[in-house]
């Protein structure tokens, strides 16, 4: 009880996940934690999206234990909750098997950042994960949060400048300051790497965006500085 | 008479090859068997799809002889009732020439399994059959069949395991417990085909997926320990 | 006067190269002879396909003068009724610059046959034409039908065993009995294109669709000996 | 006030990028000047195309200062501008992260005419410009302008017969003698750098198109001897 809001914010992201052609039969989930409540709202496990509705959707606390819900929360769930306890600053995150983010992820490459697209939402190279060891994969989804928290620790890298990464040999992750932003990152991932995938095919010889190009894009829409949309006036 | 639900069930099917994208100008068919009754209900040959009713699916013998229907079967029949002989447990069978899994199977090479996408539907490579021998040409749609059948034998895989092969030179064939599940399958093989051509283009230094990590998610969702979807509380 | 039936396949089968996706902006047209009465249909130039009405439809004689119609014909007329001139046994021909296809003619190669889609529909290598003189393209339109019917002398190759070509560095011509047949001929080229880049893309090592298979897939669809279909009974 | 057709004009520039699928998110926009008032229209900054109307069109003069419009005008407003001042006979801008065309930006090469559908547009290669220097980032959207109108200085290109550029690291810029124009023209350029991509991935051998035929076809449709479409009889 309670969670009305939270769960219609879930419900609406997911299904925005299919909307915008990122997920195809169930291969995708998007969860929104409410920090205070101490609680994460999720889609559940292998339910049809279009079939889905508020009552569905899994409320469980931080440890995973179900909260408010009749059906199993997404097997995912793990790598959510290691995710919200790794980033403190994020309020969504998403994973999705979409076509050409998750042919990179296979790769085993970071997604380079070969142009300003990229640049106007993450801050460098979208990295790739390591693969898990056969006793990571005891506990499997829990792990697979760790490996894609271990390439933001020690100041590698800011989870909010660059909110994607891919695991290697599966697919993406992204998270924002909700749901719905970390749909939109999926989003923009998604066309970032098709283009990378077309820059790749028509040269070798790329070796990326310039830094100083970077820091442009990124500093146009991010930040005290930002110029880019209404919110500021120039 | 008799076959009313097994027809409804090979006409949806076969409609849903469509509808998901797999199938254009008659390049297609799907089929379901009734091992109790001894009949299999197939597409008719060269019939469009938007025009095709319950009366046009035509139901045969094991052996290939009309027991119901006026139209001649789709000629790749024979295809269909030499893996209905061979792996005796599957209840349906489709064939399609989708686009990317055509392109592999003309590249003559097993489709690799390149991340979990394709573990949590295929256990291992998809593998393509060796070609077809100009005797082999008389019989051709029945030794289409045969090839495929060739490649599960000798305990070389498991046709439950990796229900879907490529054939050299032609395109896919995919199976499954009926009909519909075979259409599920067949949609999945075209969207890790898409996926490992996309890998493939941006990298030549990949190998596949971990042993261990396939095996984690084959059996995520396969077999008495499967945790995936709605059936199983954990 | 007469010429309404001829009109009216003629418009059908220009809307369907648009709802068929082989045409954008005003890049293709279709075209019908009836040899019987010495005239050609063929969309006008530059005309919008949504807005064109069967009285926009332009009929020449054989010459290309124009016997009905106020709209100048297609600038690629002199194509068209070149390649009637050379090949007795069409009655329709289409232009498109759809892109897969256009793709391979740019690249200067003949569209191999890698597989069973392509040989079920055009009997060997789709070939390209040489690239057009300075001299010639003083009469660009008509030595562009010349150079396709090159490929067909000196019993090179069946034009009604492969109805396409490709022109070097500029798109696909195809034909057929009629129009409505040189449209689908031209989407299932389109098909196939698709499907060799993909087959070139994931390997070089690829030679091409054994001779017996062709034989046995092409003579399985033409030809007095064919049993696909609804037409023979086996 | 008196500027209400130049703001429609602009508007439905702008929403014909959404509905050609040249722009999704804000990732573009479309402008256009009356060089007799001495006025710019363009698209207000990251607003939403369903949502926009004619009101939030943002009227400047040709220094960028706000003379209609109660929104911030495009970020790019600038790089509008300085192409507005360097090329005197054009009259609509249009800038998108098409994807195609944008992949070919990211590679920092030129997109080679490689086949009569670029030539019938874009006379010669369609140029990438040089990346800006650290310094110029101060000046960012301004200093794009420059680099592109560089391109066309010193009579190495004629920006009316090549109506395009690719920002090296960034994206298209096109234009033309209105803002519809311009978009046609970007929809052209995300077609040819499509099929520029298939011909470069399928062979690695090609040289681009004949410079007589590039001539032909440019001139088939553009000057005084133009004989495509119907406003000249032959």
């Amino acid at each position: 009880m309670g969670y009305e809001i939270l769960k219609e914010k879930v419900l609406k992201a997911n299904k925005e996940l299919v909307f915008r052609g990122l997920v195809t039969c169930t291969w995708g989930n998007a969860s929104e934690i409410d920090r205070e409540k101490g609680v994460v709202a999720i889609k559940p496990s292998g339910v049809d999206y279009e079939k889905m509705s508020v009552n569905d959707i899994v409320v469980t606390d931080i440890d995973g234990n179900v909260v408010e819900g009749d059906l199993n929360p997404s097997s995912d769930l793990k790598t959510h909750l290691e995710l919200y306890k790794s980033f403190p600053g994020i309020g969504g995150v998403v994973h999705t098997h979409s076509t050409f983010a998750t042919g990179w992820a296979q790769a085993g490459e970071d997604l380079k950042c070969y142009g300003t697209t990229h640049a106007d939402y993450f801050y460098g190279d979208v990295p790739v994960t390591r693969g898990l060891s056969k006793e990571e994969t005891e506990d499997y989804e829990r792990n697979t949060g760790k490996v894609i928290a271990e390439l933001f620790e020690k100041g590698y890298r800011d989870y909010l400048a660059t909110p994607a990464a891919l695991v290697k040999g599966h697919a993406p992750f992204t998270w924002g300051e909700n749901a719905m932003k970390a749909v939109e990152n999926a989003f923009v991932l998604e066309e970032v790497a098709k283009m990378a995938f077309i820059t790749r095919s028509v040269t070798k010889s790329t070796f990326g965006l310039e830094q100083h190009i970077m820091d442009k894009h990124y500093y146009r829409k991010h930040g005290k500085n930002a110029y880019y949309g209404q919110k500021t006036k120039k």
